[in-house]
């Protein structure tokens, strides 16, 4: 594909399990008139199929470079910002973006050379908890009350404008950080690190969990750490483990 | 239909001699989504069609209650606002909209209680330029350079949320005006009265007409005159074709 159509290098957008192969095309042609151009498939029903290539009218070049991966982790592993959309209300609300600061924000981390994920649930029941839980922010498109369920393509469509109008107006700060932002598969490291030293300390019961992971992980992807923090952290946890080991292994 | 899903009571979309049901129904769902629900169909090319109750999904109501007219001018002729969607750039330039300030003038207007269409035009060539000197905007969605061709259904879709966002973010002056703005009907008997009265003082002439009237239309139709405004114009065109009939009936 012709490199002037990806006015967003970096940023990709990413459809998870989806139902229809149309909506996977209707979802290219509204990805590429918004100068998007790199699709991610994670597991999706079926896939290659002519009715994606024919919804996607002169969008064929995105929907025959789209790259099919097994699990959202692959899809967004060297991504270091993630947004998901979500339609509902969740248990534990997550940081919460409109279209429009969602797409400031995307336009901004491409401006400064950052890979970004926006993800997109099914066309049935959205992501998935743990799906939106790998997210550092939600976005949610508003509607109306009396029928909030938008086709999976023209959700894409409407958050992708946003991130074109978000370059075209240019109202963000050029991002200022000294060090790369940490990446969603180094901070699924660092999850597990620290899942693992919380049960080792007794602080975290398997068990009986009490979200306990679900706020530690809203809170550390609000932080969005660079590469160098999320090194500290494990290091913390890392000397966390060697006491804790030695503090089993004494005998008492 | 349940009034609760029309968050905006006489505001209609307006779709333009639609070649794919299916794009009707699509429309139909965009629409209701961002609470809108008076659906106007001109000359549809194939309706009733199942494929737009399909396509539809839960706004089925909005496709069963669209309205089908034969032209433009009955679609809109008790509007005081027409806004017409333009991809592209005319010999003639109009005022121009982005989805942004369209969508925040559409929340206005319908908070004061004008009546509003927004019209879409055909899915390969848009709408004409008579039609879109009958609108006293034109808006035009942003897109990448590489494929600027939004799908019909799409582009109701960015449009509406606009209108949506308009309302929510209520940023807009309540219209503080005494008189009813002029429908636009009014308004196509005073451009006809002054066509005539035009061409019977000898400014205007119908064989060579150097877009006079194109000009003419776009200046009074920024103005957006009130109902009391045009019957003075018209006053004032009365009086000229007075006075034109007398001086030609005048021996010399």
């Amino acid at each position: 594909m012709s490199d002037s159509a990806n006015l967003f290098p970096g940023v990709k957008v990413v459809l998870v399990e989806t139902s229809h192969p149309g909506n996977i095309g209707a979802a290219a042609r509204a990805m590429k008139n918004m100068g998007l151009t790199e699709l991610v498939l994670v597991n999706p029903y079926s896939f290659p199929h002519d009715k994606a290539i024919f919804r996607s009218a002169s969008a064929e070049d995105v929907v025959r470079s789209a790259v099919v991966v097994d699990t959202v982790e692959e899809a967004i592993a060297d991504c270091e910002l993630v947004i998901g959309t979500s339609a509902r209300d969740r248990r534990i609300p997550w940081p919460m973006l409109s279209p429009k600061q969602c797409g400031e924000k995307v336009a901004a981390a491409a401006a400064a050379g950052s890979k970004v994920a926006l993800m997109f649930g099914r066309e049935a029941h959205g992501l998935k908890n743990e799906e939106l839980q790998q997210c550092q922010y939600h976005v949610n498109i508003p509607t109306g009350e009396a029928y909030s369920s938008l086709n999976l393509a023209m959700a894409v469509q409407v958050i992708t404008y946003e991130v074109l109008q978000g370059q075209l107006e240019g109202k963000f700060e050029a991002a200022a950080w000294d060090r790369p932002l940490a990446s969603a598969a180094a901070m699924q490291h660092f999850f597990g690190h620290l899942e693992e030293t919380l049960i080792q300390v007794n602080f975290h019961d398997e068990d009986n969990p009490r979200q306990l992971m679900t706020r530690l992980r809203r809170l550390f992807n609000r932080i969005q750490p660079d590469q160098m923090e999320v090194n500290i952290l494990r290091g913390f946890l890392s000397a966390i483990n060697k006491l804790a080991d030695r503090s089993n292994h004494k005998p008492d």
